[in-house]
Order: structure tokens, then C-alpha cells, then sequence
């Protein structure tokens, strides 16, 4: 193949003014396959039974086994001996695992050669440092299982996890999907601040469509609050216009304005905030619940969403939570409506030369909030990462 | 992967003569995707309605839209904003094509940005020229669509499509289909002295059938008349012969030489001229009517063949011409005769070393002619091109 | 995509020992595609008939046909002219191959060009040297056809093939098969000393699965012995034994210990000999008949399995072998038990850091043979190649 330029760049040539440069920061142009040093949500409890499981995540393959008393461990998907995937093997007992091909057999916990099977049990390379394989820190916590994807002293789950998925104050469900579009884009598409009234003008959630959603809204900043990178709306907000050339917009079914008015009367508070958090979770606080979604780095073209829907319920109340999110939000919410983003972005030449417009302050702050604050190695252990909260973006 | 020298090098460097350099110039080598600064065939009226439609010419991606009046238009198919897909869009109202992602609206006829609906109608980046989408003269003449590929200043339609194409005293039908190879093999297929009586050599379309065609001629010299490169065969034909080692060739079924015995009682006399037209066009006239296809670059290993049969008829006549298309050329000679040129280049190993004979004369005029011809930039608005009528090639 | 550094070399840089270079020479690991200047087996005779045969081979595409008398030849598949596939072209006459594209015709038994058909008999490049296509060297041999892939010169047939191949003393049957694995990770795994009780501890053909097979041996020292390498094991073999974390293995289920216990009563012996010989080949000696393997080369990721059964048998002991071979070892020696080890090379990541261990002797011991004795010309005529007899690997 021949270099062709881009047609947009020999466009602008062409008496134009100059191209913008990209907001992305050389850091986050180059995570590619996402930040190393967070932890991540990687599978379901009940994805994982007694057969070893591999994902690929920020690049890498993992496999991931149930040791002794159920609990999940994760090593690299390579045997140390011939480069083999270990997720082709068997747990001959518990708390192991066996390579199919030579009978190499590792602790799960570690990744120490606990066995070398075809070497007879005095095989000289059992216990050998050299000979482990590469463990990750696993955690299990209301039926998600997550992974320390940075080198070692992996900091408290809590330290990257939002609060309600881990506190017994709360309940939630999760959904698991592959998104067919870089993490970035993913992300990006959670905070963008403009994208929601065009590409989800007809959908019939809920909250969506019980009453006018802005069709525009001014500038935006955002300001950290603790871990949370969080949009603050500043000034007008426009509902509905005529256009030049278009005419008026956004265009309302007759449906959709009978629903509005129906809303009118409820109460129900549309969104409250639309937030980030590293490594790559947006968070939407509603009224009766939050949204949270991670888009995990699989490969350069591939992320894997975890989205959850999250309230302060027990006891009845959450069953009949679970059972409203299983009836309703899963679908609508979680896979129609966000499937929207998904089937939209998946196109999105992420690579391309941009032009920003007033919307993308919310990108831009995202940018900047990313190129500033991502982990560059393990935090230091027992010493409490700085707060910035306060700082403005962009 | 390891480099492997190519085996016909290493069976050459055992004694042989030196292989030939390609005759291939190095403008004409550098054009895997074509000459830009030239009109091509985009597609056919009929196949454009009211959903924009995405085609891939010379490795880009077009969008073409009809706007108002139903008039064609193509944009770069980006958008400036963040590199959307404009086709996955759609028309918001007449003339303007609407971004899926943020509502950027574009005015199809130029490329401005004329809402950006997500930011309100006040915008600022309306109308900003460096906001716009690259935009591409398109003309609609006869049932086809065509765009300029250069820069600006594009030379009238004229300048670039064969007259019978644009003329009212031409009647024609045209197919289109996708061909698996370099734009480059399919000119230098059509335009190749020696492939006609091998590839064809059982065709039962009409005018082969019904008479002996030549197995082989001369050396074939072109020459440049207007905007055709021509071939004049010089001297000897032949039609039959013992081979060595092969023994009697062309073998005729009876069937064919039945047929040709049939055929010689008419008048219809054969094929009257092959030609080549930058930047992709070959022309075969024929007594009652004439062919033209183009080889439109696609990307490095495809490209679009637009086959027309043209005639000087109008009325009646014209509507005959046009019933027998459809009823025999159709499938017998675009489909099926210039078929076998299609499933035969596709397999082509185009950039492998080549060693040339006599017919290839045809070819190595051609391949000059491009080189010494190809437009390197847009014509000069009113400067009339250059006329090389006369010069001789190889 | 980024460069991310292997997560193995990571985890070892985290205090581990150094890792172990790979045991692979320099001439060793750059023939991903194999050694040229041997004799292969091309394809089974009976899978050649009348229509040219394309068959990839150590990176290159070779078109076997049968000429005169049947006698197989094998040119490079690309006609010398302009690339295109001969394999695609038929046989006009005997002892020759026409292209498709132009009727170009060779010479099937030296690749010279007899005919240029379109430009006549009288055709000025029949018979120039450089109109050539490389021509390779073939013998068939009881049903199976060989080709050489070195430059010139090629030895005879005995000094690569197995003698009791090519011997009339002995009958054979063969399956070819295409396996997902470069050629090397084929030939290591045939010649590997401890894979097979791992891999095939389940396997129920016959001689395996009547007798308790050593779970491990020590130290494998290989000794050349004409032209193989072969495995004579030292000291001490294991059976069963108590590991620590993974308790008694193997774990005989009750169906193999009562095959077992019937097994001790006959007197078949186990196998004899484990041996490699140049290019390509994995030789077993059982007291019945021995079992050859060739790997050939294909591309980087694929290489051609062909597996003889073969024994000192003829007349109806010879029919009463291959019988038997039909009913029994084709399906459940060569298709299953192999089908084990081809299963799991074709997911090693063969390019994967190494970490060896004791019974990994016998594969360094291969490699370091490979490496000091791989051809790198053509022999020279006439003159033995030297013999290595009683050089000890590794």
C-alpha cells in the first residue's frame, strides 16, 4: 500500500485555517491498551466455575482459576516452560494448575512450579524463581472478580473501586459486553457532553422519554471531587430551536411529546452528575440509583464494559430492585440505550484529525484531568494517594 | 516472516540472462490507487435514492448524497469533528447530510458546517472554514454519477469521459461490478494484444463465435490520437498453426467451426479499433455499437468496473438497442466473455518479475504513454490540454 | 499498536534469576520456512491425477503435473511472463503446461518455454533460457512423490529419504495431513522426551495403553548414528509417584489398570528408538514396524504432516499389514494419538521465552544437531557426505 495523506488535512490545505492539535497528552495517546497500575473488574463470579477461564485484558492474556475454598486466582495465560496457555490445562488438584503440554503444575496463588510431572517428583526446577509464572492480585467482591494489572503492591480495592460496589449498603446488577471500539473512545463517549440529546433523541427510556431532555447545553467545566473527575454545567440550556438550513430541532414524536407531558406531572429528577474515574469508570448519579460502567482495555480495537446498575437497597427492596433491573434496565437502559453508543462509536476513526466544538470542553477537561493524574507506577504502599480535589478542567 | 528471494530471480541468477527491469515507470508504479486529478465513474444514478450512500474511490471513503432537486453531491465521508462516518448519517433536511454522533450538519453542496446541533443555534463553529468536510465536484450526466478525484478547478466532464458518453445521439447500458485486482491489471488486460485468442478462445459470444478471430499478429505499435492511445497492428496475422512440442492450435470444436462457417457468409466485420484513455478507460469500437469500461481504483487490490455498450440510436431504435442489452450482452459479453478477464487477473501476481514478448508491445506503449500523459496536478481552468495526436509508442 | 514488553520478562525482572537464552542457534531460528537443500515429500501419488496440483512448500508455490508416461514434474507456480498462477493452465499436450492468461506453454520436465501461442509459432522467446520457470527435481517412489528444494545438483533420493521407504523389502501406508504449527514446534514434539506421558496419559491405542508407559526418565543424551539423531535414555524411569501439592500421578483410571494388568502377560515390547533425521523427519522404531514423520515446511504457521506406517512386510502378510493399518492405526495412532500433540502445538506460542528443564535434554540436544549439520548448499556431487556417527547431544 501507498501513504495516502488524509483527505480532511489536504482539504484544510486548501485556504484553511490550521488544524487543531489533538487534546490527548502523550500519555494518554500512548495507553492504547489503558494504564497498568489500577484494578479492574475482569469477570463475573458466575462466569467462573471450575474450568479455567482466559481474558485478554489491557493486551494480555490471563487465565483465571478457582483455588482452594472457591477462591479466584489469575495468572499469566503462558506456561514459563514453552510458552503454552495455561487455560488449555487442567486443576489436578485444588489450588493448581497443570500445563496440557509437559505437566508443568503452579500454585495459583503465586505462580510458583509447584510440579514438573514428567520430571518425577525430585525434578531439580520445581521452586525455581525463574520458573514461575507471572500471578496478578485477585479480589472477589459481590459476585465481580477483579485484577491488579501493575506490577506489584497493588494499593486497597478500594482505592479504585467506586464505594456503593463495594459497601453492604448498597445492591447492584452487572451486564458484561464487548464494545468493538478502543477504551478511549469508550470513555470518552461517557463524558462527552453533547453526544446524548442527537444519538439517543429516540430512545424510549424511561427517564429519556418521561420528559424534554436538553438538546444543548453552554460550556462545561469540570472539577475534581475526591477520586471523581465531575461535569458542572455553567450557564443556558436550550430545549428546542429553528436551525438555519434545518429547521426546527430536535423534532418530537407526537409519542414523545404525549410521554413529556405525562412527565410533567412526576417528579422525577433527570440526571444529577455525570462523572470519571481513573482508570476508566464513568459514574451517573440518578435519583433512585447509579450507573456505573468500566470500559476495561482488551485490545487496541476491543474494550470490555462492565455496567452496573447500583441502589441503596436490602432486603425486599433490593430483590425488587434486581427484579426491576432484570425486567427493565438491562435491556433498556443497558443494552438498547447504550447500545446506541456502542454501534456509534465502533465506527468512529478514533485516529482522525479533530475539530472540537464548545461540548468538548467536557472531552478536553477529560484529557487533561487523564494526562495529569493517571498512575505512572505502583502507588506507594500505606501512604494515602494526594487529594486533588478542587482542580478545574480544562 | 522471513524474506524469501522470489524464486524466478533465483532460477534466473543459475546462468540465465538477465531478467528485465519493469516496464513500468515509476509514476505509473507509484499509482496503486490511481491518478487523482481526473472525473471517474462514482456509480449509477439508479443506485443513489434518498439513503447516502458510502463508496471507497482511489482508498477513499466518499459519502454521496442527493440534495436538493435531487441533485448528487459527495462529501469526504468523515466527519471534521471527531472522524464519524458521515454515511452511517442521515438528511435532516434537503441539502445538508447530519453527523450520527454529535448532529454536525454539513451542507453537501460545498462541505460547510451549517448547524452544529448539539452546541444550539447560536454555535460558533458554524460556518468555520476550517470545520468543513472535504467536498468533491460531482456531475450527473445519462443515468451516471461522476466525481473529480484532483484538488479544485476541476476541467469540464468532458474533458475526461468518452463523448458517446455525454453525446444525446448516444444511446448506452451500463453494469458495474467490483473486479478482485489492481486497476492497473484490468487496463493493461483490456489493452493486451495476446490475452483475447487464449482467455476467449471458447467464448460463444456473437461476433467470436461466428468467425475465426486471429490467434496472433505482429508487433503492435500505438499511437496517440486526441485523447486515445490506439493500436495499428502491423503486418502478419495468424489463424492457425503447428506448434512444436503442442501440436495444431487454436483446436476449434466443431460446434465454433460451424458457426464460423455460418459467420462468413455475413458481413459483419470484427472488432475496429482498441483503445486507451486516461485515467482508466478502455474503448473497443465495433461496427454497430461501441464498448467502454472503466477500471476505477478502489483500493490496492480492487477495483470498480463500469462496462457500457454505447450506440448511435435514438427511438425505437435506441429502445431495441437497449432490449437487446439486456436480453444478450448483458450477460453474454459483460458478464461471461470479459468474466473470464476478471477470474484470470485475479489471480495475477501483478508486481511479480515479468519477462515480455512481442504482443507485449502493446502493453509496454501503453504503460509509456500513461507515464509520459498522466495528469501530475489539475488542469489549467481554460488552458486547453495539450494535444499529442501523432506520437508513436512503444 | 503499541510495543508491550513480554509479561513473563517482566515478572522475571521483578528479583527472579536471569532467564535462560534460547537454545536455539542462529541458522536454526531463521528458517522458519524450513532447510532448502533436501528432499521433501510433495503429495501422494494417488493425489495426482490429470489436473495440475498447487502445492505450498517452504514458503513457495509449486505446480506438480504428470508428463509423459506419467512421470510427476513440479515447476514454480507462476508462469514467467507476467505472474500468473500455471496451476490455473492445462495440460495441452503431454510433457507440457499452457497458462491461462497469454498460452505461454513450458516444458513440464525443465520449465523451458516450447510455445508463446498468441504470438505464433515462429515466436522469437521459445526457448530463451531467461523465459524459464524454475524447475524443481521429483521422483516418485511407492506412491509417494518427492521433490528437492535446493538450487541445483540435488543427491539421490536415498540420501534424505528413510531406506525403508524407498526398500522393496518393506510396505507401507501413508496419511498426509496439514498441521497448525511451524515445522519446528512439529519435529520438537516428536522428538521431545517428556511430553508423551503428559499429553497421552489417556490414550487407549493398543501398545500404550496395554502396558504402563514411564511418567519420567532422567537426563536424555542423543547420539548421532548415521544419518539420525537418536535418544538413548540414562538411568532411572518412574512410573507413579506422591508430589507434593498435587498427590499420586498418574492417576490410572480402573479401566487402563485392567488393560494393564492383561498387558503384562504378552511380550510387546515398547518402543525401541526415538530418532530425528534431516530436514524434517521424527523416525519411531516399534518391534513390528516403525512409524516415520516428515513436518514439511508449508509457511511460517503451517507445516505438512506425512505419517508412514511402515514394516518388513510382503505378499499377503503385506496386505494383512495395511489392512490392519486401515482398520486401526491410521484412525487411532496417527489421527488420534497424534491428533494430541497436534491439538496443543498449534496453540504453543512458540516464540515465547523458554524456561527448560531436565528432560528438555533431548530437545537441546536436537536443536544443537540441527544447528551443526543443516546443509547450507547443495551437496556436492559425487562426494559422500561426511558421517557423524558417535557425536554426542547436547
Amino acid at each position: 500500500m501507498v501513504a495516502v495523506e488524509h483527505p480532511q488535512v489536504r482539504s484544510t490545505e486548501r485556504g484553511a485555517e490550521p488544524r487543531l492539535r489533538s487534546t490527548r497528552g502523550p500519555r494518554y495517546e500512548a495507553a492504547v491498551l489503558g494504564f497498568r497500575h489500577y484494578w479492574y473488574p475482569a469477570l463475573l463470579s458466575r462466569h467462573l466455575g471450575k474450568k479455567p477461564q482466559t481474558i485478554k485484558m489491557l493486551g494480555e492474556d490471563l487465565v483465571f482459576v478457582r483455588g482452594e475454598a472457591g477462591r479466584p486466582y489469575a495468572l499469566y495465560d503462558r506456561c514459563a516452560h514453552r510458552g503454552m496457555p495455561l487455560s488449555a490445562g487442567t486443576c489436578l488438584s485444588a489450588g493448581t494448575i497443570t500445563c496440557p503440554y509437559h505437566g508443568w503444575t503452579f500454585d495459583v496463588a503465586n505462580g510458583d512450579l509447584v510440579a514438573a510431572l514428567t520430571d518425577g517428583p525430585q525434578s531439580a526446577v520445581v521452586g525455581k524463581i525463574g520458573k514461575r509464572v507471572r500471578s496478578y492480585p485477585v479480589e472477589e467482591r459481590n459476585g465481580i472478580i477483579y485484577v491488579y494489572m501493575g506490577d506489584a503492591n497493588p494499593p486497597p480495592l478500594e482505592a479504585d473501586v467506586p464505594e456503593e460496589m463495594l459497601s453492604p449498603d448498597y445492591t447492584f446488577s452487572v451486564v458484561v459486553s464487548l464494545w468493538h471500539s478502543n477504551w478511549r473512545a469508550g470513555i470518552e463517549n461517557g463524558y462527552d457532553a453533547a453526544h446524548a440529546p442527537y444519538i439517543h433523541r429516540d430512545s424510549l427510556r424511561w427517564r429519556t422519554a418521561m420528559r424534554l431532555q436538553p438538546a444543548w447545553g453552554g460550556y462545561v467545566q469540570s472539577v475534581v471531587e475526591g477520586k471523581y473527575l465531575r461535569q458542572t454545567r455553567g450557564g443556558e440550556r436550550g430545549y428546542e430551536a429553528e436551525y438555519p438550513r434545518v429547521g426546527r430541532w430536535p423534532r418530537h414524536t407526537r409519542l414523545r411529546k404525549a410521554l413529556a407531558k405525562l412527565g410533567e406531572r412526576q417528579t422525577r429528577p433527570s440526571i444529577q452528575t455525570n462523572e470519571f474515574r481513573l482508570p476508566c469508570i464513568i459514574r451517573n448519579r440518578y435519583t433512585y440509583y447509579h450507573h456505573v460502567r468500566w470500559a476495561v482495555p482488551v485490545d487496541a480495537h476491543t474494550s470490555r464494559t462492565f455496567q452496573a446498575l447500583v441502589g441503596p437497597y436490602d432486603g425486599a427492596r433490593a430483590a425488587a430492585f434486581k427484579a426491576q433491573y432484570w425486567l427493565w434496565h438491562r435491556w433498556v437502559f443497558h443494552m438498547w440505550f447504550n447500545g446506541q453508543d456502542e454501534k456509534v462509536i465502533a465506527q468512529l476513526e478514533y485516529d482522525a484529525p479533530e475539530q472540537l466544538f464548545r461540548p468538548d470542553s467536557s472531552i478536553v477537561g477529560l484529557r487533561k484531568y487523564i494526562e495529569a493524574h493517571a498512575r505512572t507506577g505502583d502507588p506507594e504502599p500505606g501512604v494515602p494517594e494526594p487529594d486533588f480535589s478542587g482542580e478545574r478542567y480544562p
